[in-house]
């Protein structure tokens, strides 16, 4: 069929670092089966997400196309790639495929949210493939700052894509598999026609680090220091867990992890097999018993989350443990953009502790999990595809990785989400653009980023809010007065007068000299109303408060 | 009067980097006569403080004491130094002293909060002498980032003290004074008591680099650009401003400034006779009509501010000027953290464009204002005070200043906000705890940050808000049923009932149960409606809402 094609559309994850999900399509236009790769969440904040608990990509238009959709393959498990997936599944009803270690934790995600974890496939890696439709799939291992991370190599009848995922060339990960240049060499030779690839360190300029380098300084800081140390790093990132509670052993130290996230990524990286060699550990209880210089606590975390372990340690007892003058924390990790308020309220608190805080400033004691601008290089050198694809990043990183792409003699198209490319011809050709959008995860009801909920949230929080209650007779006359209640106000004017008395004596004027036309029109009147309540309040206050107006009407 | 004493209390400034206000007093324990160094603003973030304007330390304990302040000194124009001056004074009411530029932005400000700007005192540099009650106050200039900086010498009966203000040791600032050592150490010279000294800088291990050494990079950077050229920096760093100019000019390129606190800074440096040598600019107007290669804007908004400069040009036109693919937008600046979502925000609004960005990520296009650890181990050996007492700074900063100091052989007291020292005795002593806290500018109106009031905006933020509204009649009885409005909830379960109806059920069922004992209480009854809907809510949507209950009685 000549007018059949393949089609890429991300619909998360290019324009942003998080919430991953890619869409390829192989058919007449129009009528493409199509497989999802990576569903995962990013994470709300006050500035434009107030009280939401997850966000992921907006699957609407592939739900709407949900008989042609024909698999989910998940690359690993970092929640901004796994994580949405029993959010997004009752909306997609497909099979999903990934690894074992990721699988366990997809399964876990499709329980957390009342579907069946019977869902997920475990697969095997490269040369296993799966067939899913046009397509067929195999998982080709690569380093990341996880185990079992998988770049997917689709094959497809217009050619070979082949999608990293997230990734970092480590010969030594020490947890998971390295990168093996032979095996992607083995994988490019009959040609790749698109290397759809990571963005997210295509600004750092030096090539990664490998996770192996950090063991000696880490060692070195546990064994010098005198009391007690914490440490803390994300709890997927197995390898350095481990190199931490090595280093603490080592020192002589019981080591005892500390928070639910920790503990439960330690058991399943030792129940899939991933893991071997962990040392011992012991339970806050045993903890407390254990003199603090012989101590070495492993800790969630590493961004500042407030309920965490680290967080808690932070203002206080933990589980029985408390930090004091004299102990070292160690942040084995580097700071998200957007969460260095967070962490920095954490470091100030264990200041005030007298806790001497070391963090990755000096690159001793922390490495990045993906693959810097030479390495980036390196992979287009060694793939050679037809064109460079770049995802996973914010649309500076994306447009960046098209420039290096070019550097390297590459073709490269900028596909930020919503652009549906056409991957079939010589060169990438934007064919579309759908509209794309984020899914909240509010308490338990998902909700449209845009559906208003949010936004009126965010007015009652810069503003305040003006209850205005009214009661009116069959004669359509107020009974009593107007009167208002206040939150998230000032109760009191400069002047001394309360806010209250002068909006209900602003209300109660108009409502002395409102015509019949007004008073018998709820709609008119509520407006009338919210519009009186809110020009006071700017005049006496200089705020316009988000308004809601009760109006009572005695049949 | 051997019982009188030397003391020193931040009340804001020591504790995070911002808001500034440091009190001195002198005199007999409760009777000292006092004086206050800058009053200061920070700036509120959603996380912690919605919808407030600005941010200043509380100074109710000078307020009680206003009787025994003699006078307000202010180091230098910035924000975080002079911002609150009108704010405060009304509730302090003494002479406020700067020198001429600095005087300039006070008067301002006191103008801006209808109050006198001839309270503002213009006075000289050392070795002119303010006397204020036992104290004699000279302005000892020194580089930072803005012109007319000085460190204060103190001079009391109990000794000198040196109160640095912000400073960096810039032999080359090109606008405003040099850092003079020969200066500093005639200072020093009859003995230093106390060193209270700047720290934001204390972790930047290198020593501070001289504001002319950026000129040749930003010329390079701006000749070589084919298109328009937009810059941005804070515009008070007026030297930085013209170095920006300068580079436009010597390629060929008009200049515009955008932004009101741009141009208004260049006047205000002309005016004062500080900024000499300008280069020519022209209108936004004048700007529209000339050839996008021969242009350079200046513009506000290096922090990514919404409405500043850059913000309106990332979103679009902006005075009838527009970027375009191809530009260049340097950030001339560093991120100060907490605002790196808001300034990456605009760098992908200018990647859609094809805008590139270059920022100070190499170090070639910003240095700090500040004195970097080496640079305040100079300061700390060419004052050889009795004690250091570092200020200005997170806990992080003080503690690790009192760490440098002792390095340094000398004694060093940490003093977090509202830690009073006495400085009478060789060695600096906490003698008292003051409480202290945060005033915040809410629209017109100053309120405590623990009054409730933005505490109250957080929950709607994150909960949303409900409206409970209930008629009684002259029997206790419900004239009709409850009702409820929402705002920042989602309108439907996911089963898509109404979470307004199930929200009225749950209460009309609750109010057909309730006895005459609840039913005759006001009280009790709004306490039982908030628990049964923010319950319900809970149970359906998983989140509880704040709750407004209006109960109406017909009498």
């Amino acid at each position: 069929m000549s007018s059949d094609r393949l089609i890429y559309l991300p619909l998360g994850g290019a324009g942003e670092i998080g919430m991953n999900a890619y869409v390829y399509g192989y058919g007449a236009p129009g009528k493409e089966r199509l497989i999802l790769v990576d569903i995962g969440v990013t994470f709300p904040n006050m500035d434009t997400s107030p009280g939401v608990d997850l966000i992921y990509a907006d699957v609407a238009w592939l739900e709407e196309r949900r008989d042609r959709l024909e698999a989910i393959f998940i690359t690993h498990a970092h929640e901004d790639h796994v994580g949405a997936v029993g959010l997004a599944w009752p909306r997609l009803r497909v099979p999903v495929y990934a690894r074992p270690f990721t699988a366990n934790h997809a399964a876990r995600k499709m329980e957390e949210r009342g579907q069946d974890p019977a869902k997920i496939n475990v697969v095997g890696a490269w040369p296993e493939r799966i067939k899913a439709g046009p397509f067929e799939v195999a998982y080709l291992p690569v380093s990341h700052s996880i185990p079992e991370s998988s770049a997917l190599v689709i094959d497809t009848p217009a050619g070979r894509v082949v999608h990293t995922g997230d990734f970092k060339l480590d010969p030594t990960p020490l947890v998971g598999e390295p990168f093996d240049r032979g095996l992607w060499a083995e994988v490019a030779k009959p040609g790749v026609k698109v290397l759809t690839c990571d963005s997210t360190n295509v600004f750092s300029p030096n090539p990664g680090r490998s996770e192996a380098t950090l063991g000696p300084a880490i060692r070195q800081l546990v064994e010098r220091a005198p009391n007690m140390v914490v440490a803390t790093t994300f709890a997927s990132n197995i390898a350095r867990v481990r190199t931490l509670a090595e280093a603490g052993r080592d020192a002589g130290r019981s080591v005892c992890l500390l928070g639910r996230a920790m503990r439960r990524m330690i058991e399943a990286g030792v129940e899939s097999g991933v893991l071997t060699d962990f040392p011992a550990t012991i339970s806050p209880e045993q903890a407390a018993g254990i003199p603090r210089s012989n101590l070495m606590l492993i800790v969630t975390g590493s961004q500042g989350e407030r309920r965490a372990a680290s967080g808690q340690l932070s203002r206080g007892k933990y589980m029985g443990l408390e930090l004091k003058e004299g102990d070292l924390f160690l942040f084995s990790s580097k700071t998200i953009p957007g969460n260095e308020r967070d962490v920095l309220r954490v470091v100030n608190a264990l200041s005030e502790m007298g806790v001497d805080v070391v963090d990755d400033a000096n690159d001793l004691y922390h490495v990045s999990g993906h693959a810097n601008r030479p390495d980036l290089s390196t992979i287009h050198t060694l793939m050679r595809p037809g064109a460079v694809v770049p995802m996973h990043g914010e649309h500076r990183h994306l447009r960046e990785h098209v420039k290096l792409a070019a550097e390297n003699g590459l073709h490269a198209a900028l596909a930020p989400n919503g652009t549906m490319l056409d991957l079939t011809g010589d060169v990438p050709r934007a064919v579309e653009h759908v509209e794309t959008g984020r899914t909240y995860l509010d308490g338990k009801v998902q909700i449209g980023a845009l559906d208003g909920v949010v936004r009126d949230r965010i007015r009652m929080a810069m503003n305040g809010h003006v209850t205005v209650s009214l009661i009116l007779d069959e004669e359509d006359e107020p009974v009593g007065e107007a009167w208002v209640e206040l939150i998230g106000l000032p109760e009191t004017l400069p002047g001394g007068e309360p806010l209250a008395d002068v909006l209900e004596e602003a209300l109660d004027k108009f409502l002395s000299r409102a015509d019949d036309r007004v008073m018998t029109d709820d709609d008119l009147l509520e407006k009338d109303l919210r519009i009186i309540a809110r020009r006071t309040a700017e005049n006496e206050i200089g705020k316009r408060p988000e308004v809601t107006v009760v109006i009572s009407r005695l049949a």
